[in-house]
């Protein structure tokens, strides 16, 4: 294999793909610490500034890198603007958005700091100030531990370090597993809590495409947004206050309007989310031969449930909107997953890459524990799997809104019998500001009608199953027989709906101070319910805890094993994503997604024009229409193209979570912001395919050119550093 | 504007397409005598034999080309094989298969010729014997007439003329008009009407991505199929006999499994059905306005109609199938010429010839008569277009079946009362034999249920037209009242399917020998609404005969302008496909439908397998699967794409009606069959565009592979004459 894409028609096609190869393209998420390792292939890429000034977090340029939680993001100004996704801070939007002044319709541009609006409630800025390798401290005498209590061991230490880190204020801390709890890392960053809203287009340029053209390409989305850090006058990270001052960050990128061509080496630095490119076989073959066609269906039944009980136009539908966006997108999602994993041949791959360490390992006595190690995680893998098959349709079922709540403060009252320190993470003090939250977030997407059609949707897929597949406690809880049909679910829910009072959030928030006691006294439906549920959820949560506890065993020799067998190729492993930084690099790259067609790199201001049908998500201002027509391209224009470039595809390897990532040129000079990866690509997650790979870039000169042509954003331009 | 296609992110998009030229590449569907015209420009182009061989209708290679009557075909070897498309032989394969023998799902090969099997009913070989110009003769006096006797008179001359030349037994003639009337070919044909299928690929070869890929690149259809034309044993055409004999042409045509390549020349030759390439702006805003909308949206709701009135798994069902692929496809088709309407900027485009047309007509004091009937036909094109709004709804309300059967029989009579040269054409003696198959097919694909469903929706709309818009006497016929509801009509159409005896097919027979008079004496209520409505829809049909017979004196001279003003750019006005034979050149060619993207011009064997999901209509049969996964290529392999090729892109001008047309290389070699056009060349109809027109072919060597490598048909290998 090379590292570039041969041409499609040459290629074998999934049925005739060669071995797994360890020496793969391009794939990689790599822990900045990592990139000394691999300094010689970076500078071959391409990459013009060295390798271990990018292992610097507090140095340039991963100082300017930030997260926001959820999403990636970058500085690039001295004084704090912080450039990520449209769709990364769109709730900003929409939470500054009235009637009056639609900033989603029409777009927002603060002309002056102090036009700068706040953020939706809870939106952060993290800037990593540290990481330190706590591997020792996490991992010491727990070798001969029964695995439930390993589990709570290290899941006790991670809360005490996480404690004492979080002893600095303005700081989050958080204990990060890699390679399956063989190292551990704590990382402190900066939270900063004053975010406000400083510049985004409109939907019909930020969202153009929408849904249709999620996951997709050709895409002209212009998917950019800018915030701004702010804290105390005094410069630590502060709550929002009128007298806060943008914060001064050591290290910001410069924003490129030159040449980027196809090809040319680009990088990109965030927050991949999760991958699953370790598993071992038996999940794999659970999770795409059952887990995910039986959710895909539940997926398409779930949509259809909630677009007849909340019709277009009405105001359940209003606050069922992004759920429906957010389940058709999962749906869409785990489509383009069964498809690219039957397309590469997963299954056949991970059997061909199991059966290849077992022959390296086979190959030298030495390794005869790694072999032990895997065989036992390939049957916990088994389990897991049955466990999950065998819990599918009870977690389905105790899905309603209100029986989730009614479910975490039922436990939160239990969690706050103990000492903070003991409490399960999520139900300590420093979780309580999202917990509450959550509470109060509620009103805005519950509609009692809606919830009880999804409950029934999810309460008849229960019955469907075997009599003896069924949980006695939950059917005894809602009065469920054995000779119970769909029909008869309406009555049996109708009264949770009629005689709680869950719905109301003043109840919601004051029952956050009840004691055990007073819950189980309560005669509210859904808290009855929730009591009744304790019992067999703790104990598929013990159990869950027990599986964990043993793979903290088992998986670090796999890793080991695994890394080892790359190392003889030359491959230098990298850990699952889990949403701390990361960096990958490749190229500018167009490619052949599926036999007789190609992507194009670069798709063009035309195609804009091209695409736009004046309705919604096709629908760009027609200023940004009438400058294209003009030609009016400025100093933005790709001469190879013969305009100005809009998004660009790449090789490299990204993940959700990686949104608003920096793309940075061979100079770490910020080219792009990753928002997307096409819809062969949704697959790599579990196997990355250097053939369908690409992920999807907003180019900075499109970002300029919206910016300066359409927008009048000059006072932005000008606070930036723009190189030519 | 050169010929070859620039790179799309060069090209212009719509909205700043350059203004009409002339001088376009590729466009033309030619008449054979046309080419010698061209006969430099075939050259240029590639083409080896002589371009003078080309008009030879008797000689070679034309004398190898025939109609299907809708589907074009060809001669492949001495003894009367003849190639088409899997789509234009599928009736009979359906026509042949019973449960125990599902030919569609097995396919069908016969191993020797008396394994051959009649073709379905009606199936029709024609070989173009003979063209003869009969412009002088149609159009003689014909000047200062009145519209209507115009058109009659014209109509009479047609008639006279077929039918002096069906007096020649066992050939079926036909006057075609060009250039709107202004001149007449009259086209004799030897009809084969024994005709035998010899071969066809299971449907899961030859329908391989069935309705989703239909319209669609990339692109992996096996659509070829064989019949054998058979003749009385002294060679004359007759009806199906044992004692038949294969027909042996004069002319076959080589098939090649040699190297076409990208960039290489090829034509088709076929039978388009119609273009409309010189209608005016009215007819054209008119219709994309208006007409296709508004036909969409009713074919949606038609569809949904069929659907829940016919549900899956029904008898019902069976019987509706083909209309739903059918109502399917037209949807599919109307809206992909609305978007490439939209995209090419079809109105503004008319507009720009119009302008340039009248430019050049103004230059010049001579042209001044062809202003005039322009104008005159300008006018003329906007009362056509208003009465086709006014009539949608009418023609909709009279949709049901069974009263189309009644309308017919009615008019039947009523034309018996003539003789036969006078009677309205379709209701001649020559006419008989379809008339009669038409009626006895319909139990076939009529159930009164979801006939009624479909009225029902008609007359929902009709009834949602303002009062003033409704037709008097439909009001009367069917009871409905100004103040009435959807609603209602169940209660008024509930008598029609519970009363009439027209859904027996032997009553509709019988009733072809019916009197006006006992028909209107019938109280059958379809007969009785028919009878009612007969001199409403005489006046509709005289009105729009008058029409027509005014655009025959106008579109002469338009036509003339046309080809004056288009000569004057070196550019041979080619007439509207009606039809009858034509030939269209180009190349094999990709290109990129839409920026950002590109179509490669071959898919290959290896596509299959990366496409097939097991499940219709992705189901390539396994052993086809397995001899791909061996890279059993045999000599079809094409080199520079490492496979053997599936389908081919070229830039041919094609049509409905193309279909089967065989695709020829520079030596007239058959190296592919026409038979589908991607889903953004849909709106050429209307208006060429050289960026967007691709056609696909299948190619001759994947036809061979699947012979040879999958169905063992080596028996008709051997008969061909293959060449490498």
């Amino acid at each position: 294999m090379t590292r570039k894409l041969l041409a499609a028609t040459l290629l074998a096609s999934a049925s005739i793909a060669p071995l797994f190869a360890p020496a793969q393209a391009k794939e990689g998420m790599f822990t900045p610490d990592q990139l000394q390792e691999i300094a010689g292939q970076l500078e071959e890429a391409g990459l013009e500034i060295e390798a271990e000034e990018l292992a610097d977090l507090t140095g340039f340029p991963m100082g300017a890198i930030v997260s926001l939680g959820g999403c990636s993001a970058s500085f690039v100004s001295p004084t704090g603007l912080v450039v990520t996704n449209h769709h990364c801070a769109r709730g900003s939007v929409q939470y500054n958005s009235t009637a009056d002044n639609n900033y989603l319709e029409n777009g927002f541009l603060a002309n002056a700091l102090a036009e700068e609006l706040p953020a939706a409630p809870g939106s952060r800025i993290y800037v990593t100030t540290q990481v330190t390798d706590v591997t020792d401290r996490m991992r010491a005498g727990t070798e001969g531990m029964e695995p439930y209590e390993r589990y709570e061991l290290v899941q006790q230490r991670s809360k005490d370090i996480t404690a004492e880190c979080e002893e600095d204020a303005g700081f989050r801390c958080q204990v990060a597993s890699f390679y399956g709890g063989a190292e551990y890392k704590l990382i402190k960053r900066l939270e900063v809590r004053d975010v406000r809203l400083v510049y985004a287009p409109a939907d019909s340029i930020g969202k153009y495409g929408g849904d249709i053209d999620n996951w997709m390409w050709p895409r002209h989305t212009g998917d950019f947004a800018f915030y701004r850090a702010y804290v105390a006058p005094d410069g630590s990270a502060a709550d929002y206050a009128e007298e806060n001052v943008p914060y001064e960050p050591e290290h910001h990128l410069k924003v490129s309007a030159a040449g980027l061509e196809e090809g040319d080496f680009v990088m990109a630095a965030g927050y991949p989310g999760s991958t699953s490119r370790y598993t071992l076989m038996a999940e794999v073959e659970n999770t795409f031969g059952w887990t995910y066609p039986t959710f895909q269906t539940l997926l398409t039944d779930w949509i259809a449930t909630i677009e007849e009980a909340a019709p277009q136009g009405t105001d359940a539908r209003v606050k069922y909107e992004s759920r429906l966006a957010g389940l058709n997108n999962f749906e869409k999602n785990l489509r383009g997953q069964i498809e690219g994993a039957r397309r590469v041949g997963l299954v056949e791959r991970r059997r061909e890459r199991e059966e290849a360490l077992a022959a390296w390992i086979a190959a030298d006595p030495s390794r005869v524990e790694y072999g032990k190690a895997i065989a036992e995680l390939a049957e916990l893998s088994e389990e897991s799997a049955q466990a999950s098959r065998t819990n599918f349709w009870y977690n389905n079922a105790t899905r309603p809104a209100l029986l989730g709540v009614a479910e975490r403060l039922y436990r939160l009252s239990k969690e706050r019998q103990k000492e903070d320190a003991q409490r399960e993470s999520g139900y300590q003090e420093r979780d309580m500001g999202f917990f509450r939250q959550g509470l109060q977030a509620l009103d805005r997407r519950f509609d009692p009608a809606v919830d009880k059609a999804e409950w029934e949707l999810f309460l008849t897929g229960y019955l469907a199953q075997p009599v003896d597949e069924r949980v006695a406690v939950l059917d005894e809880a809602l009065g469920i027989t054995a000779d119970m049909t769909p029909a008869d679910l309406p009555a049996l829910l109708d009264r949770f709906y009629a005689e709680t009072e869950l719905d109301d959030a003043e109840t919601r928030l004051a029952l956050m101070e009840a004691t055990p006691q007073q819950l189980e006294a309560s005669d509210d439906p859904f808290i009855e319910l929730a009591v009744a549920l304790y019992d067999y959820g703790f104990q598929l949560e013990t159990e869950s805890k027990t599986r964990a506890g043993l793979a903290l065993a088992l998986r670090p020799a796999y890793m080991e094993a695994i890394t080892g067998w790359q190392r003889e190729s030359g491959v230098l492993t990298y850990p699952d994503a889990n949403s701390t930084l990361r960096v990958t690099y490749g190229e500018v790259l167009g490619g052949s997604p599926r036999d007789g067609m190609a992507y194009y790199p670069f798709t063009t201001l035309e195609g804009i024009t091209e695409k736009d049908t004046g309705e919604d998500p096709f629908n760009a201002p027609q200023d940004l229409l009438d400058t294209i027509e003009a030609r009016d391209y400025g100093p933005y224009k790709l001469e190879s193209i013969g305009s100005v470039p809009v998004n660009f595809l790449s090789d490299l390897d990204s993940t959700g979570g990686n949104s608003g990532s920096a793309t940075l040129n061979a100079r770490a000079e910020l080219v792009g912001l990753l928002f997307d990866g096409t819809f062969e690509s949704v697959n790599s997650d579990w196997d990355f395919d250097p053939r369908t790979t690409r992920t999807i870039h907003v180019d900075t000169r499109y970002m300029l050119w919206v910016m300066d042509k359409v927008d009048g954003a000059e006072r932005l331009i000008e606070e930036m550093d723009i190189v030519r």
